[in-house]
């Protein structure tokens, strides 16, 4: 089957050139990446994280970039059927074809045109996260409104159905929603908005998704996402959401979520973002208690009171949660204004280069992370964020999964203690199922050293 | 409490002499249809389907409309708290609030201006209702794309679940939703096509509901309803689904469900109506297949093989009965063009005046409606119509409500067979608690005589 | 040639018993109207103030209103066409025939159902006129800014390029402008205007056009005008303008502006109106300076010091006139905001019934006026105000042109001093071209008796 | 004075390096290039031609681009008071601030970041100017619609109604305009079809300026423009006028007109250009048909019939002007749609790299020109454009002016015959006043060696 898809949303109009750097081809790593990255898009309405599976599953699928008198037009080989109704494309993902083939075209430009970007300079890559959003247009003129939510992409049935109470009691608040743009508590929040939105008459709410292309296949956006950009790893992904975003909300998640809590408790226990206004809530039905509980204990034993005080916990309250959120925006607003700072992205937030610098884990440098107990408490937390970034890798990413594959799991050391909560942590994460979907079994990418 | 709420949607600007006629007065017939209405409104958050019990709750509950410098602005007094969210209106209701208005002052202005309408006429009685929904504006220029969808305010969370898989189904297909504006079977399927839009990218989805001020307050429109218009009785409501409607749906529900089956195939059966395209589906999920039965059952019984044939059963198949409808709105369209009929109000269909003035069921008239087999079973399908109609106002309408405790249960008399079929039909309904919400206990408002 | 034209903007369904009201009808007064004011507003494009020729030489014209599958079409048959482009209708114009026909079957509908409405109470009257604007949607929720202009339908290149340069002024402050929307004074506005918006990107500027049967063909709206509203007489269309508009300027013109500036005269010296902020400026270039110090002499010479307080005159400055408006926006939203009136409809503006009730002009009435000097100058300004009226009706209103021929010129009579001065004011018109546009002959239609 | 101006329309977020290279700075080229143009855009409702005077009047002028809160903001110190309204910004010429500072940051960008484009390579440079026009979204996915108007910034009061009448016709066909944007004949046109637009009702026309850093001092963009892009250099403008124009219009204009009728004749003589549909009128008053006629024969002498055949000349009918390009549209429409090529750029327009590449007129290169008559018509049009290129730099350009002060005029060689018709041309262009505003007295900036 051959299908023909006219523009939608972001882009339109490429050059003769942009396009022939685009032409299908074998050889090509922009291609490759171009394709699969569309697959994925492609392949939203599938319930799969297994992003190697999905590649076997459509080897015939093929893309190209064809100019027409309207503009371009994507052209598709044996595409997914779910991405159709009655033979029509969902208008969502005809959109984010063209998000990805925007980002793709922009980054390939951009990383081949670095004459004024030193991309180990923290403040240039700062810059970049800003363009690549800006070519995006995720910067229209507003107040501050955006709540980012975190969780896990496989959760059971009430985390679900939690995670869209509170989806709807923002968008009652008319708060704009941010994901990583996957299945589960990615979802769930933007459903529940959706709602909310409709009863507020918000027709423009926004529903954006930020992913990389080495998490797209296992976590394909959801097609209510309205604003997709695929950053171009991990580390700008992060930064995208912590700078673009101005409320925080967590749901139950596996390593992933974990590496997000830590992430953003390394950036808030770094001295010069002190009094920075950042609503982080950690949030789950009742019977999710004990899995923040264990969290919270975690984060206690590690990194300290300080780094507690950086969030709170909120059992089974959607509305509670989202009018915190809601009432945090106003109090954002006058420090944005007072300091000067942008409500569109939040430049003052000070970000370390060991968060901004793409992490890559091999079993070399997992072996050597530095998980001892630090003065600085930002530094442990960002050796521990490093830990769960390689255990997500080993789970979801594919050139990880084939390292482990070859060379067996990755081997974690460091202070007695620590790696014990460590171990207690992930095995609850095993047992709940958080780190696969349900019907698979989990093979433990890594192994404690005590 | 008292708040004040600004215009939003139909109306902003009401005259000196519309003002002072709806000025609070106890006296006034108009201000307390008026003040029902709107409180009925404001409860739509609440779970209840009984009237009275929510007038009594909301006693010092007041409106009255002001003007001011920006036109008027509506004052509440003591509303109910669910309309609320931190303390701000929700936009869904404000907005009903002021199609409340609209129609109350229309209607008003109507009745006592009634020169050119003789309303005992068919075709006069066909253009108030016309006038009433374009004075609502629900008549843009569109293709044929609404899809009413009847069924249940009491249904199981089975059947509720499917109403929202059809009704996503419906959005995925960028149809347009027309209920009457309840909970249950009235609100799936636009919770549904909420996200089905979203989606989609349809940012225009209608979601009308119509309803007439004595089921207001017992079935209240959700919020989603973006179209609300307030019929004067029951007829005339019928009668604007009829003609607004293209495609129709029914799912499970009880007596009221009944009778506008009944009416639906009353209208179909008259043979000035032969050929006109008119998707009807009766649909409901595995669980409801006995339902669905009986109902098949008891048609067959009494009007027999042709009224079969006017509709079609689809049991646990959302995206067929969708994809029917989607398919049925091309036919309709040029059908309509070839016929020289409006897409937006299907002047042709033939409506015998048995089924649009308005009945009134008291004791009396209930116990003579002639309930035997007639030859034209447009006649009989009238009458059986006529008998759900009284159950139903027994149930939910509060003045019916008061006869039935001054007088007893309404009887009901006829061909025995035919009556047998009637009861067993109606025990089906109570035993499956389609009568009243469940946690009350259902008190039979009829006798069947035998 | 026959055309069929699609709906545009106002109205766009009609039900069936409004299509057969209007049905072509050589008997019908209804349909006889329906057809002169749409003959008018298609003839807009011509250069042309006389009816009656006008009609004659359409005397082929029809038109017939169609029910099609999506809503009403129109029929002409025989139509000028200059109202073509390349064989397709100016928008404009096919928007106005939609006004027409919106206003038409209101007005029917209106007059012809009036239990509440008693004509002869000024109270009634005044809701009456907000019926009409209502419906014909002219009062979005906006602050205070509409202009209205008036002035003659005959200046001179000189005077029309300054009403043009006030319009650009105008324009450039983002007012909308409002006039009696024919040629000359009432056009020149609003095409200055139209650029000063464009370089103000303002998109949805308005710009009004009052009419009504008797006028519109001598004077047929220009095509900017993108609000029609054909009034039912005369005295309706004078208290639209000024409970609609905001600002006044008078530009030069004849016998009719003369007529404009003393309704409002009459209606500002009423004790009752005493501090209500009432911007009304008489402006012209340097060439049209002696044409404003004769009306400010009549002024002075009869109703004295206190009206000509009511107005300033400001020679060849558009821009200060146009200042001048624009400051006066504030303080009209400040004090309507403090007395509770509305921005869109200045309710609490006092008019005495002899300036509401339709005035016609007979021989017997206009030679009965009472016209000498009284304690109350506002009555003296009703008078005068008729007497002015009386000679635009015998000026260019068919019907009173017809009686003019019969039973020659009116007669009008009053103290001497006070007739000699009308006498040259008159004289000074004629002379000036202002009666009629250039190139015929003006033969008076009155006669002063000294 | 200092104000401060916020975003409208193009650009509103800038990043902190983006910032950083704008400062204010007399040393930086990026700066002094940012400020000129803004200032002429500040300027645009000032009657000049000469921008040196321009920017000596303006000498305190500063401009300073600021990130806040809700994006950037633009700081000016000492703007025209032109610009002003009450003290407000035009919103126009707020929007052209914006736009100047899009291209400038854009070009800065792309000219610092050159790896992918080879600048001497003609493929590259039409994906330059590709680049440019849709970084400033002028290709929104329409059908062809933009007729390009060229014609003098001076010319006499009858010829600038003219361009005022074609363009009211063109505007009553909704066609769209594009010009370079300065006064005269470049703001006749968008005035004229503003009228018509509305009339029309056309709510987005495009009224499309292309300029250039050398040139837009001297002829400021006027506010109805409402998408302004600055090209970087005159070559490139040009390909940018016939690559996105789709219909051309010549009126009467000095030696820049000449260089653009040549240079089109240039392109439209390529055999590779044969058969593409390209419609190019050369109209004016009737007492401007003298001037077509001489330009003809000039045409005629050069470049013979072939050259005549490319273009038609109206005299006095700007209906037909309107009604020819609007036939046109559809001719276009379909040639393009069936080879392939795009609406909104004509990539399949063949442009030699003679007509490309910048040309920089000295005292050595003019006195170089081969101006003798060729087999290659073409290669003699681009020869011809080249001279009348440098004439106007020699007319406006501050460094050529500075170049003629110091080492006199221009010498222009070559065959006599062709060197007499262009003198007796330029002659005929000076004594008519187009090559500079009435007022100063023209001292022609070349000499014809004979």
């Amino acid at each position: 089957m051959i299908v023909k898809i006219s523009p939608r949303g972001s882009l339109d109009q490429l050059s003769q050139l942009e396009v022939d750097r685009l032409k299908q081809n074998a050889e090509s790593e922009l291609y490759q990446l171009y394709r699969s990255c569309s697959l994925a898009v492609l392949a939203s309405g599938l319930q799969s994280d297994n992003a190697e599976s999905l590649f076997n599953q459509y080897g015939d699928f093929n893309i190209n970039v064809l100019r027409r008198e309207r503009g371009i037009k994507i052209e598709l080989t044996q595409p997914p059927q779910a991405a159709f109704v009655d033979g029509h494309i969902i208008a969502g993902i005809q959109e984010h074809l063209f998000s990805v083939l925007r980002d793709i075209v922009y980054l390939d430009d951009r990383y081949h045109n670095l004459k004024h970007i030193n991309l180990t300079n923290a403040n240039h890559l700062t810059n970049v996260v800003f363009d690549i959003l800006r070519n995006a247009r995720c910067m229209p003129m507003l107040d501050p409104n955006i709540v980012v939510c975190w969780g896990g992409h496989s959760i059971n049935p009430i985390e679900y159905q939690y995670t869209r109470e509170v989806g709807y009691q923002l968008g009652l608040r008319k708060l704009d929603i941010c994901t990583g743009c996957g299945p589960g508590a990615m979802e769930g929040p933007m459903k529940g908005a959706a709602i909310g939105h409709a009863k507020q008459r918000v027709n423009n709410a926004r529903y954006i998704g930020l992913t990389e292309p080495s998490i797209i296949a296992a976590e394909p956006p959801n097609q209510i996402v309205n604003e997709l950009v695929i950053l171009p790893d991990i580390e700008k992904r992060l930064e995208a959401f912590v700078r673009l975003g101005h409320g925080f909300i967590i749901f139950p998640g596996g390593a992933g979520t974990a590496e997000e809590l830590l992430y953003l408790l390394g950036i808030l226990l770094n001295k010069q973002n002190k009094g920075i206004p950042f609503p982080l809530i950690l949030t789950g039905p009742k019977e999710s208690e004990d899995y923040f509980l264990r969290i919270d204990e975690f984060i206690a034993a590690t990194l300290g009171a300080e780094a507690q005080n950086k969030y709170q916990i909120i059992i089974d309250d959607p509305a509670k949660v989202a009018r915190i959120q809601k009432e945090a925006m106003e109090t954002i607003k006058v420090f944005r204004k007072d300091n000067g700072d942008s409500y569109q992205y939040q430049w003052s937030l000070k970000i370390e280069p060991e968060f901004q610098l793409p992490f890559e884990p091999t079993h070399e440098v997992m072996s050597h992370l530095d998980l001892h107990n630090h003065v600085n408490k930002a530094v442990l937390a960002a050796n521990l964020r490093k830990a769960f970034s390689g255990i997500v890798a080993g789970n979801v990413k594919m050139d990880t999964i084939k390292k482990i594959e070859q060379q067996g799991p990755f081997e974690l050391k460091g202070d007695p203690k620590l790696m014990a909560l460590m171990d207690q942590l992930l095995n609850a994460f095993v047992s709940q199922q958080r780190m696969k979907l349900p019907g698979s079994t989990y093979v433990p990418c890594y192994k404690i050293i005590k």
